[in-house]
């Protein structure tokens, strides 16, 4: 094979989807339509909790233009990831205010909308709980009476005649032991409240049933494979028979697109509706009110340590509310429970998470999955300790942070650990000693680490074009972090082609191969390995032929192919990866992890002592990549989650009411909008991993989760105030400099 | 991997697609609708040859709704598939009546329509030419000024400054020295009409031009990837970037969905109005008009033979009529060629056919590919000269037929040859001897052998769900032929699982692999091949997999799956067929045949000697499908033959003045109808193919072929006269009688 000078790994391509998005040729689910195709509309709750006494859906099916309406009474089936406790639509009781409970198609939009409006239930109502604590309590309200019967992924820990849906537990060394010789305690709680994806495409699918058995699903699922499991499990159907398409592209994810939203809809009436497609969009209020968002969190934390800043214990005990159903939140729970103690060494270590059913919409994955609830605490309580026993905040943070070597607290041996690097880059770019305070003026840092899914395998095939050119068949969804662009990267290095001769389209379970999940930041690491061993088999087979076929080594593939076949023959490669763990020990998350994303990230804060606003001036982002791929993705997904980590320090929260979300628009809801972005410094770290593909792991997920902290701790540093409370609003500000006052 | 008792292989599986296209639940491309799509129409010549003096769109333009015009002034791009000299759109000149010239893109399909009466075009008219004899004279118009300049494929050999676009030549012995020394010379001259495809659902695509540089089309062609390659080399793209995404269900094909068609102009509008799709569907006038149909032919046939019935020495002489342009009729020449002296050893042969341009309507692929115009021949003269030496047509055929090991006229020698099965099967099963005769009542046999297209290969990926349910990925499209129920059943006989727990899903270029076409019946044996291949591939992983975790040979693929990958992995097959070839000589037509097609036709018939009328009482066909892989596939691909097979003997022909179809919808043409087809007796011989998938071939696309001749010849069994031309009318039967009476 030739060996062109080739622009391939590490070069900086622009996404090749940004021309079409920004000129408006490229094509989401919204462009999809098919003739034929019926328009469907959900019909909510409006309670938090009630039993369901009768659905009368007769005025709305006399409405002309009403093909069909499915209830719950109608489907026995239940979904749900990690704990199947969800049904398609509410059947007996409606555990939160926008629960589904039926599903209209119709003609048109219109229609649908006007149909839902005309049904009638009855409903009686049932005392309700909104507060994950609370909810913890005996005597609480039972959100799910049959939690003790639901199937459970391995690894899971419900608490039947409970709401606890998972109880996580850790342990190392003795804590009990352990805090009394301590020179030190510090116990402190923090919370985080609940957090919207706000992407810019809400919810939608696209669903028939034919005639030969088969289920289409037109969606932008983040994980097809999935998405195409728990619709195969719930209608009790072979996964072949499900067939998940993925948009061309997609509007966004944070992993609000994953588990089933309006696929289930979609799937329930046109399960019903045999052989119609049905379409079924969330509106922007479903989106805020009846979708997911990021777990709220109370931590308490104890740690103890001696007067030289050394952790001796830490204890933790972390409650995520899970809203209605489990969805994403039991292994919300294992990740955050994973590093609750953040990313250092400590002998004695008690982690509990308990996720927990509340009457208020469900939380689910969002960028961090239970990072940033840990982070937020763990990072908080560092710059407390420091400032307590007066240490630098970054020496006492190097002093034990994971390096290369170490063991983590989940008993692994870590092969590659860069956060200290990024702890150290971010120090030195903000000139962490030597910077010049102004009055009301701080810095603060903070850093982070969370696993990544484990143990989950990544499959994928590569075909050869008769000209040389290749397409890439994977199963990962180009959500707007670019992982198609990085993959053709991968495998033009790999084959030694120029970039522009790969492509890679949307997945679809009917062509491309398994894959666990494009979530967690996994997709560089595992589907990278995976394409790029499909492209070394194709690669392998290309130089068989060439050589029997008395051709140089050097020969162009199209080439060989002409060669060997006439141009009427091609070669397929296939590659999978399936992470090796070094011990295989019966507890789920004791697994060793395939990689963990590291990082760090600065804040320099200037707070406005009469009003209680605070300006982030700058922020700083370390994060190892490994080997950036992509460098230009790699910065874009430092600027984009540190965009979001700022939002989440000092802005968004979902507002309830009795159960009901207060803030259903942009309008009730402040996401950073560009003019509150400040400079962002950001900054890849390069720290080989030996098992990903050219050393590179995941970094963009958890882009966002130290920054909320860094804030906290910079405002600290300039106005000597603690928030342990997210959001920090000038509110809480001006409460602290009150009571500072004092 | 248990084995259980399966129906797979040699089962009677009803289609997949039936119940849904019955009810209506089945998508076309005329289902897949795309927001801001547009609606494209195509402005046609009026003339049959005249030169382009100037276009006027700016009426055109000016209506409101009109988006864009493109002509064939802008594109310079031909396209075409073994010879390419067709335009995207005209450009200096017009060669038929009905030829592209511009294509309007309007918001909705009304003012497209209406836009394309607004476009004035000048023309200068010039001398046209519509018979294949005539044009291929010295000093007939030349249709295409420039064919000495095209690109074509190897063994095409076109003649500079004539119309003849192949040539075609078969030498075998010495004719010339031969006749001499025969008995007998029979020399006749034999023809055959036009005859259209009849589809139900019309040509279309849909096209769409993205920033990031690729070309996407949706349509429902035979050959996604001799599709992709045209559009790839015309406006001079990597095949990567061009992906043909195959409809959910295609409406009949017959050979007429090949080549670009539709495809053509959506992508010249496409192409000039960037970003935005278009759909171009053809009216019912235009599949008769501007499509394309089979081949007319005029056929001189002159045979030596000894007294006893021994063929000598065999000269054919035959003229195509390709139309306007070459499309297939160069390959469709080399088919039609070799295979016509018939399936017979003759010591001595020469074949001359020319594929000449005219002034007409294209011609190019049509079921039998060159076989019915060849056996319309062969199989009228051997009753011919069974008649004039008193011998039994029967006994004559079987004397010389083709046969195990024989060496066929191009050289190749037979591995397989199930024909002389075929016409003792149906001598058989029509008692051939002992047939009651009625007055005016006759019956008559005919057989027949055609190469399948070769040399050309299959790829094919297979990948094993989660749940040990597959599916297939393979490009072979599904016409209605049942070629997905077919590969489903080798799937699930080599992988040893029920035929419900595979899939198969219609062809995608970003997906499934290169399969250079699904034509020429090669699917089942080149296809059926690749995806055992690919089956064999992933079984033998399986197999591995087991072993390695200690698992029974006889675990079941789900249970290796969960032992090995906790139900987060799966295997990948993959599959390459490419046949071997006996011999490599530089002739190309001289390369061994993958395998050869063959069958026999038997038919009863009545004659009316009033009316001319002929009743079709009973026809029975015997074809060779080395292994049945699914006997109600190959049952009804035999009377859907013949039922074609009927039309083309007694009643369809594309009729023409001055250039100009006279009969351009389904009043004017008379396809038979389901009253119209007389009881069919389907006959499937299972003559192994030691190549074939499970020893089976191809054998649907030829059913048709022997049809006509065999009524020809039990029409002069019933009354004594001999029919040279089709179709066989009442007015030529009346004829006929009338010089048989003088």
């Amino acid at each position: 094979m030739a060996v062109e000078t080739l622009d391939t790994v590490g070069h900086a391509w622009p996404r090749a989807d940004a021309r079409d998005k920004v000129r408006g040729a490229a094509l989401y689910l919204e462009d999809v339509r098919i003739s034929g195709m019926l328009y469907g509309r959900v019909y909510r709750s409006p309670h938090p909790h009630a039993r369901i006494l009768r659905v009368d859906t007769s005025r709305a099916e006399a409405l002309s233009g009403v093909i069909g309406i499915v209830t719950g009474a109608e489907l026995p089936f239940l979904h749900g990831e990690s704990l199947v406790d969800e049904p398609f639509l509410a059947r007996d009781k409606v555990r939160y205010v926008g629960e589904a409970v039926a599903v209209v198609a119709a003609l048109d939009q219109q229609t649908a909308d006007e149909a839902v409006r005309l049904i009638d239930v009855e409903f009686e109502e049932l005392p309700a709980v909104y507060d994950a604590l609370t909810a913890s309590q005996p005597g609480a309200p039972i959100v799910h009476e049959q939690l003790g019967s639901y199937r459970h992924a391995p690894g899971i820990t419900p608490i039947a005649a409970t709401n606890v849906c998972n109880h996580f537990t850790l342990r190392k060394g003795d804590v009990d032991a352990a805090f009394p010789s301590c020179d030190r305690i510090f116990e402190d709680t923090f919370s985080t409240p609940m957090q919207n994806h706000c992407v810019l495409e809400p919810h939608g699918a696209i669903c028939q049933f034919t005639e030969d058995g088969r289920i289409t699903v037109w969606t932008h699922n983040d994980s097809p494979y999935r998405a195409r499991k728990e619709i195969a499990d719930a209608f009790g159907v072979q996964m072949s028979d499900v067939r998940i398409i993925s948009a061309p592209n997609i509007g966004g994810n944070f992993g609000g697109k994953g588990g089933l939203k309006a696929e289930a809809f979609a799937a329930a009436i046109a399960w019903k509706l045999r052989g119609r497609p049905v379409r079924v969009v969330f509106s922007r209020d479903e989106e805020f009110a009846s979708s997911i968002g990021r777990h709220a969190s109370q931590t308490r934390m104890k740690t103890g340590v001696m007067n030289n800043g050394t952790i001796v214990a830490r204890e933790v005990e972390v409650y995520l509310d899970s809203g209605a159903y489990a969805e994403k939140g039991p292994t919300v729970a294992r990740f955050c429970g994973v590093s609750a103690a953040g990313p250092y060494t400590i002998p004695n270590v008690k982690v509990n998470v308990y996720c927990v059913y509340t009457n208020k919409t469900t939380s689910g994955a969002m960028r961090g999955y239970g990072g940033p609830q840990a982070c937020w605490a763990y990072e908080s309580q560092m710059d407390m300790i420091a400032r307590a026993l007066a240490l630098d905040p970054v020496e006492l943070r190097l002093r034990q942070i994971y390096r290369d070597g170490d063991q983590h607290v989940t008993g692994q041996r870590l092969a590659s650990s860069g956060v200290s690097i990024c702890v150290e880059k971010v120090a030195k770019a903000m000139q962490w000693r030597d910077r010049e305070r102004k009055p009301d003026t701080g810095i603060g840092i903070a850093c982070m680490e969370r696993a990544v899914k484990t143990p989950f395998g990544s499959g994928a095939f590569l075909k050869i074009n008769e000209d040389g050119s290749a397409d890439i068949m994977s199963s990962s969804t180009e959500v707007g972090q670019g992982i198609d662009t990085a993959l053709r990267q991968i495998a033009a290095e790999e084959l030694g082609v120029p970039m522009e001769r790969i492509r890679k389209a949307a997945p679809d379970t009917a062509f491309t191969a398994y894959d666990a999940s494009t979530t967690s930041s996994r997709s560089i690491f595992h589907m990278g390995n995976a394409v790029r061993l499909a492209a070394a088999d194709a690669k392998a087979q290309l130089k068989t032929l060439a050589a029997a076929h008395g051709l140089d080594a050097s020969t162009n593939i199209a080439e060989i192919l002409r060669v060997a076949y006439g141009s009427s023959g091609t070669v397929l490669g296939r590659g999978y990866f399936y992470p090796q763990t070094e011990d295989e020990r019966s507890e789920y998350y004791t697994r060793t992890m395939a990689f963990w994303l590291e990082g760090a990230a600065g804040a320099e804060v200037h707070v406005d002592r009469e009003t209680g606003r605070v300006t982030v001036l700058k922020i700083w982002g370390a994060f190892d990549a490994g080997k950036a791929i992509n460098p230009l993705n790699c910065e874009g997904q430092i600027e984009g989650g540190i965009a979001m980590g700022l939002g989440f320090a000092v802005g968004e929260e979902i507002t309830f009411k009795n159960g009901i979300v207060l803030n259903t628009s942009f309008l009730g809801y402040s996401v950073p909008l560009a003019p509150d972005v400040p400079p962002i410094e950001p900054i890849i770290v390069e720290h080989p991993h030996p098992d990903g593909p050219f050393g590179a792991k995941g970094m963009a997920e958890t882009t966002n989760v130290p920054v909320p902290p860094a804030i906290a701790n910079a405002i600290e540093d300039a106005v000597g105030v603690r928030i342990r409370h997210l959001p920090i609003t000038p509110e809480k500000i001006l409460d602290a400099l009150r009571r500072q006052a004092r």
